[in-house]
């Protein structure tokens, strides 16, 4: 993912990462809204129509921020690459984390301004052991990914397979995928499709550190090499 | 958007940009036309169909006009264009609208003719708050997604991504973005699943312009240095 | 599509060209009967299943065969090419038709015994004007997307771009696109989702010629030098 | 699919090869318990939400693990590559063919585990005529498909062209296209939507192989040189 080929300063890498990962939320709050006012009928159907704009939202906001910040848009990915990847400064890892969060919870309150719905915690309790194995088995998956990608040399193909991962973990996860701190967070501050109770988040994004730590691991076993990243 | 590496007479690029913009209308009307008829119980299932065939058929515009006219297909392009990209002639930029716009509307009869039904104004009201901030959401983004292409050399792959990004924001935008002046007018031509009444098309208007200025801002930001285009 | 950059031995490309086209409509023909058996409730539905997998299968097949044949699979592609690229002798051109029609008829013989229906003539009544418009627009418009390609040196991106283009073509023109004369034949030996009545596929057969013609002029309008193709 | 450029030891491919095809099993299995829960009235929607994450979820493994292994991830492919490619030596063969299908079974119970639902052998009954024929085509198909892209020097995308293959035949054939027998068999150790019970899985094995017998056959004829492989 640090396919930042100049050096960029931190404040604009730091717009780029609240941008990234607030829009990512507005597209998964703001589908998952539309999808279940457009079809009340089908959950399921409401999943393809939200998973469907998640990928190629997520694909486009890739493409969008990855020359200007690297394009983490979520916490788990910047303290991955603090292991795996470049060597960031502890600030400018807190930088990046504060703007990520900040940005997921913006986003959020974005979405539910465009289809005028309040700001409100969620309500929706997703907690289960199955669930949360789905966050761990999600979350490496996706630090597999992208770092696979980086240490072969193929940063180029990150955001189209990372968009398509997304597509397939919200449906092959028994937790529909969340695997990503910031965008945990933003999701509670929506009552809608994709909200998540603020308990429930509280595991989830255990459960996500845990998948993180076991994807550095297989990481670490797969690609050992670390070579050049684009 | 502007990989017209040999100069292509004005004529051609006319006669791209109305077919591009024109066949854009088809596009989404007539997909509109044949998501409604085929699919009547569930308009979320509607909205899946048009959203899909609208994303692959924008990317194949884009692919076919790219090399001819640098397939704006859309006045916010050609006019963001002039302030961040290419310095084109007055007389270029009213040639691109006129074509663009006369597309657009001849696209929108194409489609009612291929489908049977009456050229009529549309009677869709589609205005509220929330539809405006979506288009100002939708056409920043666009506007966006662009030129942050155009300013890191990948212009090759601006047709899958517009379309992977206007797939998405069908969904994540509570307008369905339009985000596109000429389509939104020839949306006005057809009182099908994609109409649009000419009272909220005026405001759809605006607020797209709106959102190609907050655009403009955020590709300055973001993306400060004009680099080789393709 | 012309990229075979070998002489490679007729026999072998009438095989590639049999087994292409063939297996195009085995493709049409099966997928459109999984999805008549499978979601029985909704029509729109089950031209979505039809043209997800057509504009998947058909990319692969073009990927597949297009460095042995050029990947025509189609007789108005290779009639067009005849006129617009490669100047094929006349044996050639038999040959491929000949190939094609023949693949295109044992396609769906192969879909019926897969799905284990019988060989009959379909009794599916689709003449229409606004159907016939619409098979001049959807063959129209890939030719104008092959040649496109060919004429500015991406040749390496016909497969998905085809794909992409018949899936948006199912939706957008009225006719969902037959676009191609040996699955038009193919799909009368089928009385399923995808079946055409032996009179409407006549008329289908001329209107796409119209639409070859319309094709090639727009071509040698937008496209009037006949560069490298690769 | 051999795109290993460094020799990489035998205990990290078989790993790939354990974590690639068990982590497909959960594609295809997570997600068709997500898909027949969530959509319960349509068993088409079901098969689309089922075979477009497993489209992009084969996708994202190739790419995962490709550099690794060749990511066969099926003992068919690796079966044809030592006809058609790589001249493996007979341990290494059964090294693959060992944690395929370890990973296979691993990855149903994975699945099970995540949506809580028990791990037991299918009782889905899929044995007819026609499905065994569309193992014959599903298997010739994906063999034809790899080895054209490896013979002509485009396993650069073999990711998304496998992933586009398998989610059309998922359609196109009347077996929703298993073809692969680590797959088939980890697919016996669940009993739901995609679970298939052992005497249907015996017969499915037996038409993948002649399958597999007709692809190599095919690639012979189509591409009689083996060319450099990247």
């Amino acid at each position: 993912m640090s396919t930042t080929f100049v050096p960029v300063p931190l404040w604009r890498r730091a717009v780029a990462e609240f941008l990234g990962a607030g829009l990512l939320v507005t597209v998964v709050v703001g589908s998952g809204i539309a999808a279940q006012r457009l079809s009340p009928a089908d959950v399921g159907l409401q999943l393809l129509e939200n998973s469907l704009a998640t990928a190629l939202g997520l694909t486009v906001l890739i493409v969008i921020f990855q020359p200007v910040s690297g394009a983490h848009l979520n916490p788990v990915v910047t303290l991955a690459d603090r292991l795996l990847g470049t060597r960031h400064a502890p600030a400018e890892i807190v930088v990046y984390l504060a703007a990520q969060l900040a940005g997921g919870i913006g986003g959020a309150v974005l979405a539910n301004l465009m289809f005028q719905t309040p700001t409100v915690l969620a309500t929706t309790d997703r907690l289960s052991a199955g669930n949360l194995l789905g966050e761990v088995v999600a979350t490496a998956g996706l630090v597999v990914l992208i770092f696979a990608l980086a240490r072969t040399g193929r940063s180029a193909v990150v955001a189209p397979a990372v968009g398509a991962y997304i597509g397939a973990a919200y449906w092959f996860t028994s937790s529909t995928s969340f695997a990503n701190l910031a965008v945990t967070i933003g999701r509670i501050f929506t009552d809608t499709f994709a909200g998540i109770a603020p308990t429930s988040a509280l595991w989830f994004l255990a459960a996500q550190l845990v998948g993180a730590a076991v994807g550095v691991g297989l990481v670490l076993l797969l690609f050992p090499n670390r070579k050049a990243q684009p």
